[in-house]
């Protein structure tokens, strides 16, 4: 294993890349457009964090962080799947992603719904395959559903994009810091957490092991938040590859806005430290974790 | 169990409509408006054909029917979920539903959206409980959620609606007649096939039964289908709930338009006499789906 951590991250994104290619239907497949419209959105490009911390938690007890690709290729489609969605013009209307044209810009709104929709349901074909492409028993593959499909549901990822939603231009009220929770732990901690908790299934984790990843998920999330809404404020559009300040323009309610610059980074700091803490227990098994959250607060895109 | 069909389905529908309601989350769960929107979407209505199904092929082998209801249920759900994106204006652009206003007339779009990626998450949540909701095997869990999952998928209803948007408004050409069948086969066939197949693997069929129900269901959907086709030219507005003659304003491909009205209705009959034959193998345990497959034909709404 590299010990560079900018190397790592670039061989896993890139095994990764080569799992979504094998796993994603092809253009060959009719109706080719619609396969060409998913894998512009998950192919080629993204931190590939959630695989990440999938395959991360997969080798915490010795199993092969490699047995937990097909899990971690089929969160990523869900992540591209969200993000396709929220970048429609019925929702957050943005025509950028990473550097290129948001899905809809290029393919039209219905395709974008629909390879939206295909990939979630393609997410779900892969990981009930996961007794024969990985040998999982049916029991835990059951688990790795339940888990992902919550993540995915209200109490998710869609619960959260629906706060978003509604919180856009609220006033900062008593309410609001419980509200900006509510909207990140649905957000982006419920896919975080699904991804660490699925991987740690895969990895034959026990229950108290499970927690403790659990605890990490939590803390690695809202450290993770934070800097989102920090580098809409601060960060350079050329290396995130979107606009920044459309938070502010659009009164979302973030961790900036609420607590001021300063003490988001302090927060996201301390979360940092919480969740390198909640990971102790594996050892050097963890490292990777460790090295992960401390990424997200350091990185600049 | 009633003799009359009608008492039958409208018993079937009714305990349905209960389940649902036991399984969608509530308004009082936040956020309280998308799972107003879900439900608004999925409750009160329907002809619940699906559910039906899969009821009726979980009870060939002489399982009790009332066993499949949560399978019933997550497949309503996803037919909802596919509606509700279908009558999208970037889609089929339709501002009613069953006489009612379409789910994004009310709600707007961006929560339309939401609500249907919602129900498609929460059908894969209501599956990974079988073991617990119905004591399913994991193995058999797995099973269904795999056979639900592609479905969903672009080798289902995802790539039907894709055919279909990209179909209208194209010539009537030699390929026209494949074209059709490849959009009804993935459109309609797909979602009513794994109805099928999931609830008679609730049922614990054997290969062979399943082979033999998954011919009954290629015949069911095409009668269905072709049906589909003709309300929309000949069937009355009312009882429909929507406007007629649609098909024709977006010149889509449809079995009327390519065979005629009268050589459409005959290959709807023949159909029915061909699903029927396909589960004469169950004996009086198939009468419902008999019966079921002559209503799709013989129904005005």
């Amino acid at each position: 294993m590299p010990t560079d951590l900018k190397t790592y991250m670039q061989q896993m994104a890139a095994l990764v890349e080569e799992e979504l290619d094998r796993l994603l239907p092809t253009e060959s497949e009719a109706p080719g457009i619609i396969h060409r419209a998913m894998r512009y959105s998950t192919c080629g490009g993204g931190k590939r964090l959630r695989a990440m911390l999938a395959m991360e938690a997969a080798g915490l007890r010795g199993e092969s962080r490699l047995r937990a690709l097909p899990v971690a290729a089929s969160l990523e489609m869900i992540h591209a799947y969200s993000l396709i969605h929220d970048d429609l013009p019925c929702m957050d209307d943005d025509d950028y992603r990473r550097g290129q044209p948001s899905n809809h810009k290029l393919f039209g709104e219905g395709l974008a719904v629909l390879a939206g929709d295909g990939l979630l349901a393609e997410a779900f074909v892969v990981l009930s395959r996961l007794p024969e492409l990985i040998g999982l028993s049916p029991e835990l593959t059951v688990r790795v559903i339940a888990c992902v499909a919550e993540a995915a549901s209200t109490k998710g990822l869609v619960g959260g994009q629906v706060a978003d939603l509604q919180a856009e231009g609220a006033p900062v009220d008593d309410h609001a810091a419980e509200t900006l929770r509510f909207i990140h732990e649905r957000k982006t901690g419920a896919l975080f957490k699904a991804s660490l908790l699925a991987g740690a299934m895969v990895g034959g984790l026990d229950s108290e092991d499970l927690a403790a990843v659990s605890r990490y998920a939590m803390h690695f999330g809202l450290a993770f938040q934070i800097m989102d809404d920090l580098l809409d404020v601060i960060g350079d559009e050329e290396r995130l590859g979107k606009a920044v300040g459309s938070d502010q323009r659009r009164q979302k309610l973030t961790y900036p806005r609420l607590y001021g610059v300063e003490r988001s980074k302090t927060m996201a700091l301390e979360a940092v430290e919480a969740a390198k803490e909640s990971v102790k227990r594996f050892g050097a098994a963890a490292d990777r974790l460790a090295q992960l959250a401390a990424f997200v607060v350091e990185r600049e895109y």
